[in-house]
């Protein structure tokens, strides 16, 4: 075959045949593992091309490691080639229904899933446009920008435009307050670290945001929960709680809890800070959905000035999830403590990452996306919650916003047997009780409602629910 | 001024020009807190300029969070405007010279301060064209890439490349056996969480990288150390401490060891595993500066197989720092657990960063940058030593590749205190005793070559020495 002439066509073409016929003389063994390869300038004579198109095929082969340049002798096979299997693990239906479950079975979920359960939006709702821009933007920027760790508090006038951000929520706080993160998880993985010690009891709203459960866990802290009502907390219960446990940390969603869509009241704001203040009780306020509000709610780091109330939040729901920051802001006297610990935990911040975030967020099209996104999610949540109660799925409120919707099924359903037989069809759905400390959510499911408008997540709900009823899974809930 | 006409200058300019004085108004409080913004068509005529021009002035407000959109009313002045202090803090003398004292005078360190301590190359020695061609590619990516999380293990391509290169070092891996992390120090601090719990005790080598101590500190752990030799760990004691502690975990580098710049032996890596073996031992080997070696050394994840050995790596000291990748190689049945606690710590891993490194790593261009950037650091390996040479700092060996030298000081000095002397004339030096847990490298200065070029470091340092000298230092030491 190498003997018969080579199409003349860019060098893309060729140099891309040189590498098909070195990849098809190794697997054929016609090169051992081990063996030398021809010379720049045979091989290049052999296949009637270029020695720089050689040159460029054999480096190309050398960055994927299928072959090795030895100083001054030439190229080489790699000798122990690994075995083939690119492992992309598809959706597991044996696993638990844990906190892992849903975080999984999205990441895991390939083209063709649908994702209703799952906790962002679809690509093609981010901004896209401005995303292209900030990448060219960037490839114009200083070799510091590209090359260096930032700051231990992260790129300055990201932090200025953040402190501006939560002005606008009521929250004063100077630059020097904050400090950037590589995400909103390791924001709340740092605060947790510096706030409580194995072992501590640590407070969370029931339902919550399941990777809250599979964090503490793995900071071996006792958990407890509070229910959580259309408005916050129950406080009655948050106070015995409270009296009962002393636990160290709360964490909560202000504004668009996550799972319920609710939003904290002034007057259960008010109460939940004097009773943290009577138990000595720090909170962590996890802002991630700020964005999505139509109407701002009241924040506990306002109320509260940021003395006793942590405040963390990212760009992963908004922008994008592939381009990595979050923030932490505290008060002054923590910040020097939590800088250490991102030191010890992750050296830097990802500096590429911010100067992304602040690209977009200065670009001028940016509120007119805000915008646009807030409407979309309103006509995407109306017409998710008339499809739902039309199957007889009930809303548990209306959210003021946001992504998500809360739902009851019927009577006697289990959510979480709803989810595995949809998983089984490739769709993925949150059960209530991955969001439950008391497992009392059973009946419940998250819905993304800007991941829900294909109708077949309809019908195979409403096959799921017929095949339950005709299981008779009411007389089994009257049985217990 | 708002009646003069304005240059009619390309668009950037009067949208420039317009913020400008929204701006003075806001600073003159002509435009106080709270009040209203002039109507877009209002204020373009006033100004002389299109009302578009003015809608993206507005907007660039807005996104700075100067001015904020009520839905249908128009434009208003942010109420609370936090105080303005950008806080990036300055070398802080007074810090005490703990596992923190180089990373936080190294990240802190601004522009004209030298780093000869610090543990990365200078920005304008990494590959700052592939950077910026990996950007522009990655501009015209598909829409997942630049918005969605990756999979659970990471970008599957990368993996293969990773699993490849792996290979040249012996070490058979499969990419489903290894996952993508943030960082490289974010691998380790996974594994820690995977392996350890609070109170077991963790071996390092003493001198070792002075973040494994501030991590290990956060995880709660005791802390043994075993003497480094030229070699590797001195294993007569290795056994002894091993007797003794019953260490759960070793964390070392046996590639160019941080700070010493020594090479693990065969024979030294074989009576580790062993022991390793008798004593249930795991080890993290951290491969950091793989890409820095000029001849490949044994790895103890080749000999072992990944069994009681976990490799960590990242791409921060070869390509960018500023670009957060790094991956962790273990047992397929350690996998799941990994991942598990990736996503309770860290959610996903940035795949916009992953996709960055695997378009550079396939560049053509990479493996002439590597092999240039080897070159040049043996020039600077060579050039460094001899200037400390001739003022009498010793290196302890010459080691083979990397950009550490490992120094002792004359007799009666303390690098410490020459540590600080520098800082004040702002050059960050790495004293030895911030990588020794028993605190016996009082002597030693670990120098980064790439950084040492500016002759200031030798006369600061040639200064500082004399002083020293002139304090009668040797004599405390003799009455000590």
């Amino acid at each position: 075959m190498h003997d018969r002439a080579l199409p003349n066509g860019e060098d893309g073409t060729l140099v891309e045949r040189v590498i098909a016929v070195v990849n098809q003389r190794i697997a054929g063994r016609t090169l051992a593992p081990g063996a030398k390869l021809p010379s720049l300038r045979s091989f290049a004579e052999t296949m009637g091309v270029s020695k720089s198109t050689v040159v460029e095929a054999y480096d190309r082969l050398a960055a994927d490691g299928v072959i090795q340049a030895r100083r001054g002798s030439g190229f080489y096979v790699v000798g122990h080639a690994p075995p083939f299997s690119v492992a992309d693990l598809g959706p597991r239906l044996e696993r638990a229904v844990d906190p892992f479950w849903v975080s999984r079975q999205s990441l895991d979920a390939g083209d063709g899933v649908l994702k209703p359960g799952c906790g962002w939006l679809p690509a093609d709702w981010l901004p896209e446009d401005s995303m292209r821009r900030a990448l060219r933007a960037l490839s114009r920027a200083p070799a510091e920008t590209l090359a260096d760790y930032g700051t231990p508090l992260g790129l300055a006038p990201l932090r200025q435009v953040l402190a501006r951000r939560m002005a606008l929520h009521g929250i004063e706080v100077g630059p020097d307050r904050i400090m950037l993160t590589e995400s909103g998880t390791q924001a709340l993985d740092l605060a947790c670290r510096f706030l409580v010690e194995p072992g501590d009891t640590v407070l969370v709203d029931d339902p919550c945001y399941f990777n809250f459960h599979a964090l503490l866990r793995a900071h071996r802290v006792r958990i407890v929960g509070v229910p959580y009502t259309q408005n916050g907390p129950d406080t009655v219960q948050f106070e015995q709680v409270l009296a009962e446990h002393r636990p160290r940390l709360y964490i909560t969603n202000s504004a668009l809890h996550n799972p319920t869509g609710a939003t904290l009241s002034p007057v259960v704001a008010h109460r939940v800070l004097k009773l943290a203040d009577q138990f000595g009780l720090t909170i962590i306020e996890d802002d991630i959905f700020a964005d999505f509000e139509l109407e701002p709610a009241p924040r506990l780091a306002a109320f509260d000035g940021l003395d006793r109330v942590v405040q963390i939040g990212s760009f992963s729901k908004s922008l994008s999830a592939s381009v990595r920051c979050g923030y932490i802001a505290a008060r002054r006297d923590w910040i020097e403590g939590l800088i250490d610990l991102k030191i010890a935990a992750s050296f830097g911040t990802g500096r590429l990452a911010a100067e992304m975030v602040l690209t977009i967020l200065r670009d001028g099209s940016y509120r007119k996306y805000m915008d646009g996104l807030r409407t979309r999610l309103s006509r995407a949540m109306g017409e998710t919650s008339a499809r739902l109660k039309a199957m007889g799925i009930q809303p548990w409120i209306e959210p003021r916003g946001g992504m998500f919707l809360w739902c009851v099924l019927p009577e006697g359903l289990d959510s979480s047997v709803i989810a595995r037989q949809l998983l089984a069809e490739d769709i993925v759905l949150a059960p209530g009780n991955v969001y439950s400390l008391s497992q009392s959510a059973g009946r419940f499911l998250r819905f993304n409602v800007a991941q829900s408008g294909d109708p077949r997540l309809f019908s195979a709900l409403g096959r799921a629910m017929a095949a339950a009823a005709r299981r008779g899974a009411p007389a089994q809930i009257e049985l217990a």
